[in-house]
């Protein structure tokens, strides 16, 4: 089984990396780009066999106490069973 | 229109950060994890009315020369129209 937990920054919260990744890509030549922004992906591989209501919850929990820092930070928690 | 490049070690490259997660993990309590490997996802504001397939060579190319290392990562790139 497999999670992949993405972790944001919060749209409140500046994000100087995404700034020069858009205008770096600007000068690349790609145009439309509007804005960017920068975020991690954990992609976690699970052992087989477990529920996968009860494995969404643990890997929730982990998200928010370890993977993301939830002032500044969202995430979202995908499970591929 | 969205894009999101989402950027991952090479399966060959070691990653010791993900080695650190997936033990904090397993202290944290969450048995079931084997591995952890940590990427980043970087997504793109494009304005909108443009080709969606013109578009998707564009973010291509840019992921290949700017957002990546061809060397040691792989990515994918998803567009939502």
């Amino acid at each position: 089984m497999k999670a992949t937990v993405t972790v944001s920054l919060k749209a409140a919260v500046l994000d100087p990396q995404g700034k020069a990744i858009a205008a770096a890509l600007r000068d690349l030549g790609l145009d439309l780009v509007e804005s960017a922004r920068v975020g991690k992906v954990i992609e976690l591989q699970l052992s087989e066999g477990a529920d996968v209501e009860s494995v969404r919850r643990q890997v929730e929990t982990a998200a928010d106490q370890l993977l993301a820092n939830p002032v500044m930070e969202d995430w979202r928690v995908e499970i591929e069973a």
